[in-house]
């Protein structure tokens, strides 16, 4: 394949994972791939050739946000507020839980085919915000004994628990608030 | 049905109820319907003719702790120490929905089908601690702003997130005490 065909083909699939990435936000796992192909300026056929299907699709979309996540906790580990970065963190991890909507079902779902995929995530996450909650633990900011494994599966909770909310994310927000400051915390 | 047959069915009912609970507490949603027959000392055809299905029997022992853990709510609303009674009211609670193996998949499986179903048992539960609750909130030992339904759907999102885990009990107690106490309380 000449150069200028691998590089509009390169173009293409950013084009459409970006398109994709918006759609999967707005409309959940089962966007159209029809739409996404129209916005994106591209054939059916292009899309498919991407991404031969919907989990191909998704799969492509969950792991640049993944991705995106494991950079951003990588980047704030020696953020001069430990407490703030942490929390950030949490947050656009809990607002990526809770706008993916039908992801948390989809791992759900998954997890009883194949619990090892799902783990692979979350041991990523985790791995990745190990040295943040380290530092936090240091600095005492966080209660004793939490692990990164911990803050990634109490976020997990609260997106499969409030995925069938009108307002999924700001009430995953609430709850992760909740979570953070204490349901009743001691006096 | 002459009096002492009926009285033969509602024991008979009420044993294969409560070694069900048993059999659902130690092997979840898949527990065997022959094992808890031979266990309560009936044939299959008896526990067939009490529950047709095994919907209908799953049904019925979770309708039975929901029952018990509302009548425990109710029963606690005027205990003297109100964080230590509500507490125990969510502990009893995470115990319940960590320990029904595979309900919690079962009922964000409903939800997917019937979304009024699941509601109903969180409505129920929610109204049922909510006398516990707004005393909690006037003695000021919830966060501002907590709502039954936020300490339910907390709980159920825990219990999801546990489910595959090797001790999921004492794993969701865990996350629950994180959960009551923050994770990150402000300082």
């Amino acid at each position: 394949m000449p150069e200028n065909q691998r590089a509009d083909a390169r173009r293409n699939y950013a084009r459409i994972l970006a398109v994709a990435e918006q759609e999967v936000a707005a409309h959940g796992a089962d966007a159209s791939l029809e739409r996404i192909a129209r916005i994106a300026g591209v054939g059916s056929a292009t899309v498919r050739r991407h991404f031969p299907s919907r989990r191909a699709l998704l799969e492509a979309v969950f792991g640049e946000r993944i991705e995106a996540l494991c950079a951003g906790a990588a980047a704030s580990a020696e953020a001069p507020d430990v407490r703030t970065a942490l929390l950030d963190w949490l947050g656009a991890l809990t607002e990526y839980a809770a706008s993916a909507r039908g992801m948390a079902e989809a791992l759900a779902q998954d997890r009883l085919v194949d619990p090892e995929h799902v783990n692979v995530c979350s041991v990523k996450l985790g791995g990745a915000v190990e040295p943040l909650v380290r530092r936090a633990a240091e600095e005492g900011v966080v209660a004793p004994g939490v692990t990164p494994a911990d803050l990634v599966a109490l976020v997990t909770g609260i997106a499969l628990a409030t995925e069938h909310h009108p307002t999924p994310v700001a009430e995953a927000r609430r709850l992760l608030d909740l979570t953070v400051e204490g349901v009743s915390p001691p006096r």
